[in-house]
């Protein structure tokens, strides 16, 4: 738990005895401990609520008018890393749009730089308006069937663990090791025993869901369906419902917002990119549409406030309350939720729905690039052979994909591409290590008709995955990323048609996110004119590595069956 | 948080790999997690249960043929003192009820002893099927207006929160210190950031409550009436309702039980006697009568369990969940709640209502007696004078006094009680130190015709008091009580008419509770036998000198208003 100490000059404001800082007047104060609406003044002294009710004077009068005060919003679970910008430039997102606390597992960064990876994370969000706590990476790398840059091990993570803004374990993604209680899994659960740990469990029920559940992981976001997510909640997970770019699960699990899951249930955005965090929004965009569906204003809000505090035992926020943090947004009416001000840590941030400058120190310099690429004259090659091949089957809007047998399209004794038959070539390429070592498959549902995409941002490895019509514009794309240390690229033969830059990790630009995201457009742009029929395909591609979601994967050592968790061959 | 480490047995059990000790067959399973009722089997491995659902296998099969399965109750807050039994032979009294973890705050035996007390409670409570968990008292002496045996300052307090059982900060008693920021309150409070901290605030509203919220404790098991309990719970309190033997909220709180307070509400005893342990139960009749009130019966149930695991932090409890203590709770209805077996960490402890016996290893040697009285001739004389006087007034079945005006009886200079007038002389004699200090006032409400009761239990400071008719009873009482190192008597001029003697601390007794309660009925009725008309006269002496419950008390001081904080004069 994260409590405030006690502070004897906010007593003195709360009991009345000194004046406030500031006082809002005549609001309408959302109650997610009553589930009611509170007319109620609040006096804030500092950082912190001091009390509500009437009687405050304070420096500042503040005339609400009859507006709704709402807590700040909390995401419950996001990869920062997904924005493709740092933290700080993260914060000038989400923030605007209610967002005050974020909890991130920088596991992408971890994947790529290890523990110096998690420090930059940690001190690039020092001192903003978004608190942002750290849940320590409980699984870099996610599996042994591939390559990444770094690993985290259980002293790594306990030296991780005594930084004040660490809280607990994040999502212990390998769920067949926690099931079939692997001693390395577990051993990094004991170190965090008595602290909040995450789960990841996609479809695992009955007596896997047990096992899981009775080794330790307290969380679960991964749910599809209000059957799973209400098994997990009755074997005792909390349920974060996601609704990230490329897996939103709100509209399947708004039926199980009843009862219960009203106190058992949080919300996280886990993955979004620019255009997403920016035109739809976040935390306060599933708000919306959770009040718009007929729950309760007051447990909607609760969900994204309250509930994620208490499940990590963030007590000095979630509420207004006396002595928690004055993270607060002023919203005229609770049905559109329009955002008119917020509110962090006392500091105004957003007024008339007008983001406010705020200054946040010098940016910390990232870690060198890392950026090993080395590709063989015929990396992509892929010689045939007798017999059907696997094929990844992408989703859209999901991270889960298919796993499809076809007969291959072959010419001059090479498996080829086949737009026709919407069969593409994928690879991924190692890029830690500079060992030269790629995995190759076929892919369904990218939907490119010529030319290539390649990107570094390939959950959680963050090889360079490759998704291309022809040799020549995957070798393209690929060497295209590897020159910039790493982005975003579509390429077309010798042709680099679009680039987006991600620097930091090969994931993250420094750049403000409408710069960032102007460039995100222009690679979609460019992707769809090549044919791709995905709204968003570099979402789509940056989960057809991730051999940790079923069913078939991709990683530089090739594919991997996620069911069977192990890996197997291109021909069946 | 408690969370018990990973298992990698019990993890082979889960998933279905490994035989389960003990399945449960055919039963129905309250499920608070989810509010419903579950028809799964249950499989336990060793203190923990395993897995829920269809397809265990077991060493042994227990058919349940639909009976209900709950969770273990959790009493949120007791003193195991009140009891005035040792906590391995209060365990004896509760687990039969279904209460298998207690949160106590051992702060009785600390006002007398200090760490040693406490260790010793750690101690004694060592390894039974009841878990104790201990709150550090925060309150020792509860205020500087009397004189303990010992004080437990912030070092104390951290050397005890490193014990694997203590689990935070207990009822901050002291409302007016922390409201004022008092420094050293405060500190004690920094301490314990972090963990749970209850509170204590009885009356305290507006204002007042912010500053007590913002100063850090964050429960209440004070309130007395629906509007205070939902003014504390909006502030963020966690509400604890209490039904101890001389404080009984529950009827009154009973309408706050619907909405949010299903979730943020646990029971408690706080303090009951032997013959209402015995006769009555403990949280298991508090169920029974939410039920009886029309509270769903797996609500009730969850303020008894999973609100109280929360609260704490106990993730390992409150729950029939896979990973958590099998302590279980069998019965045939939910509307008698009548209990036909109860399991503590998968051990049966009651077999078709009949409790079984179980070994508890050698108990502990208690701290050496500390009863040091000093009686000078004339203690308890009140010589008279111009004026009225105040007079404490006792209020049946409750902790909280009147204060009232009266002119007194005199005789001889002498004020004199006056049975007649229902006004008894009552004093609070020293008996740590051997300082020979003695504070006297009035009392109103016990009822005595003629004799007197002393006693030494008498929170917090646990000093004698003693009420009479006459001076020499009172002084036979007091020394009857000094010579057996604690206790309860009752006297008539210098006969002794029964005495129960509490050498531990002069708090409890080690002989088993039945044996207690015979003496506690006998100590009664004797009292009531003299005249009393108080149904529990022993009970309500006890709480006459907590100068932290209003509204005037007494201690060795002299007289305290309790309102006010400060000691007065017995002449208004």
């Amino acid at each position: 738990m994260r409590t405030a100490p006690p502070d004897a000059d906010l007593l003195a404001v709360a009991r009345g005895d000194a004046p406030a800082d500031l006082v809002f007047r005549g609001g309408r104060v959302v109650n997610v401990f009553s589930g009611g609406i509170e007319q109620v003044d609040i006096a804030v002294r500092g950082d912190r609520i001091a009390g509500l009710g009437a009687g405050y004077e304070g420096a500042e009068i503040r005339e609400l008018d009859g507006a709704f005060v709402l807590p700040g919003f909390i995401d419950a679970h996001v990869h920062i890393e997904s924005s493709l910008v740092t933290p700080r430039e993260f914060a000038r997102a989400v923030v605007p749009r209610g967002t005050t606390t974020a909890v991130t597992d920088p596991h992408e960064i971890a994947n790529v730089h290890g523990l110096e990876g998690v420090r930059y994370m940690l001190d690039d969000s020092e001192a903003l308006p978004l608190t942002v706590f750290v849940m320590a990476s409980s699984c870099v790398p996610a599996t042994h069937m591939s390559t990444s840059g770094a690993s985290l091990g259980r002293s790594d993570l306990e030296a991780l663990a005594r930084h004040p803004r660490v809280v607990g374990l994040a999502e212990v993604m390998n769920f067949p090791g926690v099931i079939a209680g692997a001693e390395d899994v577990l051993g990094k659960i004991e170190a965090f025993a008595g602290r909040p740990i995450d789960g990841h469990a996609p479809g695992v029920v009955g007596m896997g869901l047990n096992a899981y559940v009775a080794g330790g992981p307290q969380s679960d976001h991964e749910c599809t369906t209000v059957d799973e997510a209400c098994e997990k909640l009755r074997r005792g997970l909390f349920i974060l419902i996601r609704e990230a770019t490329n897996a939103r699960n709100l509209d399947a699990l708004l039926p199980m917002l009843e009862g219960s899951a009203l106190w058992r249930v949080a919300l996280c955005t886990d993955d979004r990119t620019p255009p997403d965090l920016l035109d739809e929004g976040g935390i306060d965009a599933m708000v919306r549409r959770i009040i718009a569906a007929g729950v309760d204003p007051v447990d909607a809000v609760r969900l994204a406030t309250l509930n994620a505090a208490e499940f990590f035992g963030l007590d000095d926020r979630g509420a207004i309350a006396p002595g928690r943090r004055a993270d607060m947004i002023v919203v005229d009416d609770l049905e559109s939720l329009t955002i008119r001000d917020v509110w962090c840590g006392g500091e105004q941030v957003v007024s008339g729905g007008r983001t406010l400058e705020w200054a946040s120190g010098d940016s910390p310099a990232p870690p060198a690039p890392a950026m090993q690429v080395e590709l063989h004259k015929s990396a992509f090659r892929i010689p045939a052979r007798e017999g059907d091949i696997r094929v990844i089957e992408a989703v859209p809007d999901q991270i889960v994909t298919g796993s499809v047998t076809e007969s291959p399209s072959v010419s001059d004794g090479e498996v080829m591409a086949d737009p026709e038959r919407d069969l593409l070539k994928i690879a991924a390429v190692e890029r830690h290590r500079g060992s030269g070592r790629v995995g190759l498959g076929m892919v369904r549902g990218i939907g490119l008709r010529r030319g290539a995409l390649a990107g570094t941002v390939a959950h959680d490895h963050h090889n360079v995955l490759v998704v291309g019509a022809d040799d020549v514009s995957m070798r393209t794309a690929v060497e295209a990323v590897a020159r910039a240390g790493g982005g975003l690229a579509v390429t077309l033969g010798g042709d680099v048609l679009a680039l987006l830059e991600l620097p930091v990790g090969g994931l993250m630009s420094r750049s403000p996110i409408a710069e960032v995201r102007r460039d995100y457009d222009s690679v979609v742009a460019a992707a769809q004119g090549l044919g791709s029929t995905l709204h968003d395909p570099f979402m789509a591609l940056s989960f057809l590595g991730l051999e940790v979601i079923p069913a078939l994967k991709i990683t530089d050592m090739g594919l991997v069956d996620v069911d069977a968790f192990r890996i197997v061959d291109l021909w069946v």
